[in-house]
């Protein structure tokens, strides 16, 4: 299970215009897109992917939403729909365990540092100072947990939290890319080493 | 320059409601993130790429809408951002060149061939069964014209056309793709090709 963590330092907690997701949703826009590059392929959906978005903006953060690709439904792959199931989701009844919303989609109360320590994983952490991916054979980590941050990156106590977990530190490429952009170089790193053949070797 | 052609089979040619960009706008919500995905680092434009949008949708095509990351203002990561920059050139009065509706972005009547013949540039082709962009390196292609499709791919008379220039077909990965995540991948090869060291070599 390939497993994504993006933190919405200002995603908000509460239901949300489906028509401003970058201004009143708090750059909602930037989840949405995190969740497409994380679940799709074409005409079809990546199974073995989840994504845990954590919202951290108001009105009474910090709240989990997670996608499973495996049983995901009404997801399309534009802004609108992801930020459609989302905002579905922060208009449950949300409580200390997960709910699912609609098939696949699912919330809770909860912060980074608790569900790092749930789910007891190999975490890579991606920051531009990282390794580059492509020195690393992700084989070897064949059930990876990345973390990501927003437009703000991660804070300073989210960094020291993901480091307590002594994670690989990694990099895509030479230059400061947006998270979604960087899931799609992830998925392809992988795919390449799970399709690799003797000729690309 | 980098240059990027998306052919929007369904895409419309005239103004068009930002709520629905999949449906009645004919999957403007694809071109949308092949302009995001051509344009944006993080927190900055790649200035070197042109994005031209082939609209074949109702009610009048072919029209031709071009960005041009060394020029456009107004423009944020955001679907509807670009949406809402594309209405604008739609709602022009389109004529057979070029008319700057924004910063940027301009718009004329055009298609696929007449596009093709009047950039003369080396043409690479995405298609799956390509040679793979890794084992080609780019910088023997460095002011190239990519072709991509959306989800319909590219028709057996457009890719006539295309192939009349004798491209490069390459491929990105094992996996089908969607085109946003190609040209993600497409800049990544690029980038590493212009950043590349010893030790990476």
């Amino acid at each position: 299970m390939k497993d994504f963590i993006i933190i919405g330092h200002k995603a908000v907690t509460d239901t949300f215009s489906l028509n401003d997701l970058p201004g009143a949703a708090g750059r909602m826009d930037i989840l949405c897109r995190c969740v497409n590059a994380a679940l799709f392929l074409s005409h079809d959906l990546r199974r073995d992917v989840r994504v845990f978005l954590i919202h951290k903006g108001g009105p009474s953060p910090p709240k989990l939403v997670r996608f499973e690709g495996s049983a995901v439904r009404y997801l399309s792959p534009d802004e609108r729909s992801a930020a459609s199931l989302i905002k579905k989701a922060l208009e449950k009844n949300i409580q200390d365990f997960w709910t699912e919303s609609t098939p696949g989609i699912s919330v809770r109360n909860g912060d980074l540092e608790g569900l790092l320590k749930e789910m007891g994983k190999k975490i890579i952490y991606l920051r531009e100072d990282g390794e580059d991916v492509r020195q690393k054979e992700f084989q070897e980590v064949f059930d990876p947990l990345f973390v990501l941050g927003d437009h703000l990156g991660l804070t300073g106590e989210e960094e020291r939290i993901v480091l307590d977990y002594n994670p690989e530190i990694m990099s895509v490429g030479p230059l400061s890319l947006h998270a979604d952009h960087c899931i799609v170089l992830l998925h392809n790193e992988m795919d390449r080493n799970i399709f690799r053949t003797p000729r690309i070797m």
